[in-house]
């Protein structure tokens, strides 16, 4: 697992970085209180092909309606993103509320309101206090900047305990581009907190349906496999913008160059998800859950969703304990038809079940020895074909408890 | 809910109760340390109709196979179980072990092997010690007493914090009967620990057919409508068997009769599985998650269950938080079709969401003084459909992760 990352991340984060292209604001609006940064805004200085990602959460903020409508035209110029509020089970008020949002905005930027993407996560059933937002627009319009993509990356969080940034360059036919992500989400922390939100750049040139395919396979192997507690938000949104302003169009490019950019977007992507794990209420630990010799790759993600979410595993993930016996049980009621005298059950690179059958005693005590890693990964082979899924998880704390039952007391 | 019977079980468990018809044994054969109860047996003078469901996981313990091919039959005489050994994850040589309890027992009881079931409950992967099982067995035979339930009932526990036993008597055409139940089960609480055994015995005539398809219906409105922590067993058995000896057939009554047992069987079983919810681990309340106006029941009870699992859920029934943004996201994550404006959410007899929109915030103030109760309810109503189904759940404490994370250190 990728500790490294973290590292580089960190050191990323100090360092203003920018994105060939675009800018960024972060502002105070007043819905978070004590003066914290609540108003986001990403500005593309060219009109950006534009794909996304939208939660399946059937109470759907009003953002997303919103969002699903502009997506369609698959051209963004701009995204403006509150925290503070999540705009969610505010009914038809809430979806006026986006769209107005969206048009006062594009008065500022002077661009058509078709163009913005407006997103929300913070309380839900509250009412967005849009005159606020109004009222710090032109302050957010007027203090975009290249180099302020943390402000940002600050505005946009609610519960999270760091500001998730990440770029990749490649370099391609001796060109140079970039990919890069700005996240939040620590899984649904707080009682009326929404999750994820991921806002990618790129300066390529991309075509539109290439775009929503590979965001679409990229955010499925990572956002789209993780879980820290199970729950799924109402705001839910992956968007991906591509204003092509390093000259470069992927359809110039040679496969390996396409491959390139393919393998960067998806390590963007991955990093941003593995820091949301991290980030998780209370976690001491990230586990990768990793499923192999499935029938099919539905079935391998369905048994390694059902193990990373079980509260027996995730309980002895924090105890430090390699019991087997829940993962297996966990395997056992994923609805998924297997042979259980022909399952192996790995904690990293030591079995502790061969086909079936426990092995020797002494497995436990290294496995145990293992688990005192910050990230590990329990491997199960079901010998059945030669298909495979990976998920990532945390651990289920004391600190999980305190976070989510002690709230608003 | 029913708190009052909380109370007649305390009074049921302290009293020598007995089933006519019916001897029970339980002794220490030494699976368990300490001299613990380990080995149950349960004896009906008259063989018995008997019906069972087993568990849904695919894991299935040696017994599961055991007990699916003498149920075949329908008759049964005599049900041997041991505790602290689950004979799960023991391959071929578990399904042996279990038959070779049976043909053990059969032999000191003189009555055919397929008509003793045999069920275990403890560890997972560790070879069930028959012999102790064998060398216990005449022990147990010699022990069997019309009033020894209490021990059958203890010898059958893992990590019960207390025994589980309800008896209810009915009246029909002047003659009385019987239905009860003895249980064990808590949860998955402890790493190698199976789950949810049940004995249910009446001294009915019960055809089999019939027999069948009241306790299946008895299951699902009981047992199967629980969850402490989403976590299935690979050992889950439920049976019932009807020695008749009350002299009374079921063919022989008036539907009055008919549904008044159907009735008596069904609040036995639902105060059982109310009982394995307050035993939770570290459990401290127990929640009704009660969904109505569905298109299905099978919808209603999918929602009621996405709510009763979800972490979030239960830790803010632990904080006493009446945090309804949590359910009506977990709703919306349920996958059920629903129409967010027309949802009303209630906690006990306070509204708090109606057709979809937040109520006055002093409600909130009143559903936390209702949570302080140790047993509490939510209504969601869909408005969609007629149909309904409850689902119990405890709330999710610092003592579960207590309990599940340091089971072995």
């Amino acid at each position: 697992m990728p500790q490294k990352k973290s590292r580089k991340f960190r050191k990323i984060s100090r360092a203003p970085i920018t994105v060939p292209g675009y800018q960024f604001a972060g502002v105070h609006a007043g819905i978070k209180k004590k003066g914290n940064l609540d108003l986001a805004l990403l500005w593309s200085e060219r009109p950006a092909r534009a794909a996304a990602v939208f939660t399946t959460n059937r109470l759907q903020a009003g953002p997303i309606f919103q969002g699903k409508k502009v997506l369609r035209g698959g051209i963004l110029q701009a995204v403006v993103v509150n925290s503070g509020n999540a705009n969610a089970a505010t009914g038809e008020q809430g979806i006026r509320d986006a769209f107005r949002t969206a048009k006062r905005a594009a008065q500022l930027l002077k661009i058509s309101p078709y163009r913005i993407l407006v997103s929300s996560t913070g309380k839900i059933g509250v009412p967005l206090e849009v005159k606020k937002i109004f009222r710090a627009l032109p302050r957010a319009v007027n203090s975009l900047r290249p180099d302020q993509i943390k402000k940002f990356a600050h505005a946009i969080c609610t519960t999270d305990r760091f500001i998730k940034v990440v770029q990749r360059t490649g370099k391609i036919q001796g060109k140079n581009f970039t990919v890069t992500g700005i996240a939040k989400g620590a899984g649904m922390i707080e009682p009326h907190m929404a999750t994820l939100l991921v806002y990618l750049m790129t300066d390529l040139e991309i075509a539109l349906p290439f775009l929503r395919r590979k965001l679409k396979e990229s955010v499925e192997q990572s956002f789209n496999s993780i879980t820290v507690d199970g729950d799924m938000s109402t705001n839910d949104t992956v968007v991906m913008l591509a204003n092509g302003v390093s000259g470069i169009s992927l359809r110039s490019m040679s496969s390996a160059g396409v491959k390139k950019f393919g393998a960067i977007l998806h390590e963007v992507c991955r990093d941003l998800a593995l820091m949301m794990v991290r980030d998780g209420e209370g976690a001491t630990k990230v586990a990768m859950i990793h499923v192999q010799g499935a029938k099919s790759q539905r079935s391998a993600k369905k048994i390694a969703y059902t193990i990373a979410r079980s509260p027996l595993v995730k309980t002895s993930f924090f105890g430090g304990d390699p019991n087997w016996g829940r993962v297996f049980a966990a395997l056992g009621y994923s609805g998924e038809t297997f042979d259980p005298s022909r399952v192996d059950i790995w904690y990293g690179p030591i079995p502790l079940v061969l086909r079936g059958r426990p092995t020797a005693g002494r497995h436990e005590a290294l496995a145990k020895k293992y688990m005192e890693n910050k990230e590990f990964s329990v491997t199960l082979h079901l010998h059945q074909g030669s298909e495979a899924a990976k998920v990532w998880t945390s651990d289920l704390t004391y600190e999980y408890v305190r976070i989510n039952a002690e709230y608003r007391t």
